[in-house]
């Protein structure tokens, strides 16, 4: 599929020897949350050591670079970088010297009103050295009044409009931070048995299942609006906002981002994403003899579908693993050739067979249309697509990074049909938007940003308008689209 | 778990320009069946151009590698080293200059009477660049005292015993050739529309999924005994032995090997995993809440055991595919570093449930111990083990790497209840070997080696009597065993 | 030789396509300068461009950097990183978004009010990202007033004390500065015919030898004191403060930084050395057979010995080039194994020989020892030590980093016999200060500083006074030399 | 210059512990005799462990590769690949198990017969693995009909024609041979003080100064015929060929392969440049103001040139030593770019001077030229050239890769006259041939082979003059000259 990109995972730790190397084993669970650029910063607790580079975690970092991470803290981040360079200007954490000491800082998300603020400090003379929107981050907890570290953040943090998760680091402090709406998800863990003692190690990740891999367990979730302050002294809850808006969830983090193992927004992804197919089995029926999932993302969702339907689960398509990082393709170019070296059909499932594909999302439409193809080389009888999301429709603002609007195809092709021939199949179905959450599910609708779907932003759009960054917003997310 | 390794996967193609680069992906397809060092030879038909190197064909060629690798035909090899060390002196295909011309050989398989060829040549004076016993075909080649290379091939290959499917070519032809009992698989297929003609390109894989990715369609499968011979003439097929004994196909393929969307020996290896799942469900069935396959092996079999007892498919631990090639640990070993890296368990399947934990074989039964406590560590109320495939009692002289003879869980403890025990289970069913293949199924037991499940070895074992060699074996793959 | 280490060399190109690749050509020369870090910024007029890496230019720098870094205008640099850790914080060119728009800077020297400057602007709520001297720079360009750029980089530098050869690089202006005293080098050079023509391409380089690389002709030195604007629409010069003080060029640059290739200071590098070896002669004559250089520092000087005392010139020691970062030593560890590895005597030239050994300088005088014993073993009948500059004496402030003042043989052994005693020969000979420049020379000694000789000091040491710093600087500087 | 190319260095070394470490060192200082591929093979006394790789020894061999080389004897090599492909085909030592048992090979030199015996044993249905002549010897000492390794060794090596010196391990002993004419240079030395004992440490290099790293003493030249056996019992000698024929020792080795430093052929290497340097003062006087040499093998024989003709030594080019594998260039090409990148002019000794340029040799003529026109650019009044050495006029058959004989400038230009317009100078002067030993010398031209220079072969032409060979060598050494 033809993925939206998320700008970032991290993970951090405060209070165990080598903090770096579980940070390190962290982020290398967080990856598919990013794999362009990666980074560590640790502490001693008299000075930061900071690792960044290109790549994944596991191919930068070796054993020199991380005996060099000294201390029993740390942070860590890993990146999309969305614009392909191989510079490392935008690689995080991101570190400076700042009137409340020397600060790294770890940012998922994305802060709508960064350049406004930017482009105010600059005019006053501040030096900024990254494009990074997570940058005024760390100028505002340096321009802040109050002296004390903690009120600095919570200073800063209350001035940022947009999405966040933080991971912010001191020589003797570590911040975990939720923006007010709770866009992006945030856990907190604990490694060893002695929960809620001041000696114990905590951990903070993206997604909790990376707790699994270095045996901590998980506390709970960092809240909406939340700062959880962990100091030698033990751990403090504050609140950025003095009252807290409504939540919004970022809701296609249980639909696509976090791996099925991961629990958040106090909703099991494996759970919903299973009770998804099931919806979409009801919703959108249809007679087939198997249900074939795209690996792996609609694998969940397809067991739901054919838990519900009936029809028996066909594992049709078999992911190839070991695939690098390029392949070098003969000139006489092979057709589809990324999705050939990455999907590998199974004939016996496909010849002659009525299958129902399923797939988490739909965004572009141009990696399904392929797979399609793919498996009609195979020749079955009927191909019939059920997604396990509504259409994306919209752009977002809050840190996925989707195609211009006028690339998605649910605005290029309005109805069922033209959508089913673009792709090549029977028939398609969508879930639709109002069954995201049923009254049965154990999470509510209210508390979720779907804008994707639906385009009911959770801010007004206005905020953008000011010092004509509106036209910036307009031209970067809407492209040439008439009328809008 | 803990996976006996294999020897190789082979793949070459005959007619295409860049034909180097279509072996390339081809190999990378097999990597699964060896990842520790790889090659390529091609040909333009005047010299033959070599690379071989260590780790996974993907890193190791680059676009100067390639560059370096003309003309239209190609064989190329993966390879499991079993020594360790970093050495390339056995990476294949192995090239040499012989009284045929100069030969290239890429060999999946072992060699029963390799030494005893080896230390007869030796005397006289021949010289061995390397301990594999791949190395005495092309010595077979040169020693032959047919003119001809097709006959001297195959005077060469009646001379072997044990398993071999291989690709030998010179600047002009290439040739196919399956040992007589056909331990080992190799398809053939064809690149183009044009199938039979002799102006096609004629593609060879030891599985035939390979072929999806460069667009070919698979023709048959090379026959045991069968050698086929492509030059610019055309494709001819000879038979290596006058008289063809008893086929005897490993069963191992398509219990473990194969990638679930090959077809060999005539057999769907999907379909042949499905169908052990549902024999299993009937041989030893158990209430529970979920079936849980061990990714990815386990998987098929897991969906085949669902449907037959009606149990839901559960997928209760996923695989973390960003893994790298070695992880750095803390000092502070975390327990089960390796099991923890690889599986990421879902609490929402396990916490409070019955799980039927589904492999495709046991071996050392260490890695299910592992995942067993892993699992453990998440509460559940039961776990039991399902493996489809019967318990592995013996070693395997044709080309796969078990463990020693001491060190096969079966062996070592006894009975069912033992097993169970040690693998921290409350029941362990196994396939019984007379169900691998049962009336209903395509193939029949009769055409294949299950050796390592009954000890019915396909040629006596005296064979290795001769000049003391049945020491060594004995020693190999037998150890310290009392009372052998 | 134990030698002390400079902070940098930088290369600048205004006005050719590829610019970035003629920086490269131009720091490779440059490479004797720094080898530890390194770096180029380059734009096309609208975005900067950037890539810093450890390591040497052509190590560091392939195909794929050189071409992320589009345009016809790039500065960049190399740098020894005095802290021996891998990270990349103090690379340079460092880059800023600044009230006048995107700069990127690269420093040569050493900015000693740089800590009272960066102190004071974090306390105001400036965010520093490195611990370099060089980044109050781009602060205090961002803070200045003035509207205009090359305004803001007068009143920026005209706040700094210390050395600085510094190119500053817009979107669409080149800078280049040298302060006011004149510390550290910095020439001009032109690309093609058209000298002054404004459709010309102007290079900086620390060193003018560089320009020979990319057949650029050297126009001038900048001055000290001087500005030099290079933008489409010419070059224009200006001075950073109102009164130039007295020059005080570094001797430390003719006596060992610079290549012999190179003018600096007007003033032959070749020629100064030279004489240096004349003066040396007539100073300290002794009968021998042969005059050895220490390669191929020790070379120019040991020519100019050998044409005064008549003594035939020996190269008795030969460098051996094809040496890797570092050696994998054995266990058993090889005597003085770096000295070893670097110089190969040539017996017939020592053993039974009178030998006078000509060095540039001697600071540690630890590697002297080693050299001495390693001739040794060759059994001369005398060796004499001549140093072709005076002992090193002080530490110094403006951008060469010494040992530490204890460290210094000059300090520790107070009389020539000691020395000669420390370092294993019958007699050494150091130049006397005022030899440095005598009044046949075509410089003079008024124009140069020579503290590490003299230790008279530029500038006052209390400048280092305030805000407690000079605690921290005799630290450094002096260690725990008691009564300083 | 553009240098001739020649096969090998090789060190060996019996009885030290980390055996493959001391061997890496040795290779270090040999780089200058092969850069392109290399390789070490070491023995405990049961296996013999190999590593061969392309690039340089210490870019190649990390600590795991040393790690794995264990034992305390083994032997290296460095080579110049003469095809460019970066295959790993020829890179020595080469191995093979024979009828001695395992045997690894390092051989410098050119086995003139090689290609003859080679297609004999092929057709006789031996394996050949490489296409380098020394692949021979490892076949002909399995070949032998001797039991005795020794014997065989010994046996093989008297069917040799052409030039080699060799080491030869098994896993007890190692054999150090030259051919009988005594082509290339071998030295034996010995670690530690016992000389003479059993338990010392014998080590062998092509050049004895690459004994000075590992504090090796220097025993004696092995001896042209000689083979030189250490075992754990000790050290003999033994005769290749009953009857020794005339010493042909390489005068080339003097001339320019060899390291000033080293002695061999019982001659100080530099002793020998230097006197033919005054040679050529007196041969070819002309007035002039600085004697430039070529750095860096012109060096010394300018020093003689000039203590013989008074006139002073100018280091007029200055060597850049930090010069990675290969430059990226702009595409606006530089004229001479690789001369431009490797030597730096110093204005002040050439712009209005009258120089002589020395160089030790002058094989194709292009590099002279581009080096001239790099001077005239800073307008000398005049330069002249003299060459340490006779004009190479023929092909070497005994192991140097010269240029094609229609490509020796030698043979293009006729007429001193011509040769100096091509190259650009005012006057050219060669060292005559009779010059190349004098009665001074401790030398004489008895015992050297000067063919390149005289066309006097040792050997007769007609030895390649068997099986249609000689076309083959005429085409490869001769080109089309027309009426050879």
């Amino acid at each position: 599929m033809d993925k939206p990109k998320e700008e970032c995972g991290i993970f951090g730790i405060y209070g165990i020897s080598e903090a770096a190397n579980y940070v390190y084993l962290g982020l290398n669970f967080l990856q598919h949350r990013g794999q362009e650029s990666c980074g560590i910063v640790s502490t001693e607790g008299i000075s930061l050591y900071k690792q960044v580079g290109v790549g994944k975690i596991s191919e930068f970092l070796d054993d020199e670079k991380l005996n060099y991470l000294k201390g029993y803290r740390a942070i860590g981040h890993v990146r999309y970088s969305t614009t392909g360079s191989p510079t490392l200007v935008n690689a995080q954490p991101i570190t400076g010297s700042t009137s409340k000491g020397a600060v790294a800082i770890a940012h998922n998300g994305n802060i709508t009103n960064a350049n406004l603020i930017r482009n105010e400090l600059i005019k006053q003379g501040k030096v900024f050295h990254s494009t990074s929107d997570s940058e005024v981050v760390i100028h505002l907890i340096s321009e802040s009044p109050c002296e004390d570290l903690v009120e600095g953040v919570k200073w800063a943090l209350s001035r940022l409009e947009g999405s966040f998760a933080l991971l912010i680091m001191t020589k003797d402090t570590l911040i975990a931070a939720r923006d007010p709406m709770g866009f992006r998800p945030l856990s907190m863990g604990k490694v060893g048995d002695t929960i809620g003692d001041i000696g114990g190690t905590i951990a903070f990740s993206s997604e909790d299942s990376a707790f699994s891999i270095i045996e901590a367990k998980k506390l709970r979730e960092v809240e909406p609006n939340e700062m959880i302050i962990v100091t030698e002294s033990g751990i403090t809850t504050d609140q950025i906002l003095p009252i807290k808006p409504k939540t919004n969830q970022c809701v296609f983090e249980l639909i696509y981002f976090a791996k099925p193992s991961s629990n958040l927004f106090h909703t099991s992804v494996y759970e919903y994403r299973l009770e998804i197919g099931r919806k979409l089995a009801r919703a959108h029926p249809v007679d087939a003899d198997y249900i074939v999932p795209v690996p792996d993302s609609g694998m969940v969702s397809a067991i739901g579908y054919s838990m519900e339907s009936g029809i028996p689960l066909g594992l049709g398509l078999i992911r190839s693993h070991f695939i690098g990082r390029t392949f070098i393709e003969p000139s006489q170019k092979i057709r589809d050739f990324g999705v050939k070296m990455k999907f590998i059909p199974v004939p016996e499932l496909i010849t002659g067979k009525r299958i129902i594909l399923i797939d988490d999302s739909v965004v572009r439409g141009t990696t399904s249309k392929k797979i399609v193809k793919l498996i009609r080389n195979y020749l079955p009888t009927e191909v019939h697509m059920r997604v396990a999301s509504p259409p994306v429709r919209f752009p977002c603002f809050y840190g996925i990074d989707f195609s211009t609007y006028e690339e998605l195809l649910a605005n290029k092709h309005h109805t069922m049909n033209e959508i089913a021939a673009f792709i090549g199949v029977e028939t398609i179905g969508y879930l639709d938007t109002d069954l995201l959450f049923t009254e049965n599910d154990s999470a509510s609708m209210g508390d979720f940003c779907a804008a994707c779907f639906d385009g009911k932003y959770p801010s007004p759009l206005n905020q953008f308008s000011k010092d004509g960054f509106e036209q910036e917003i307009k031209q970067k997310y809407f492209g040439n689209r008439r009328g809008s």
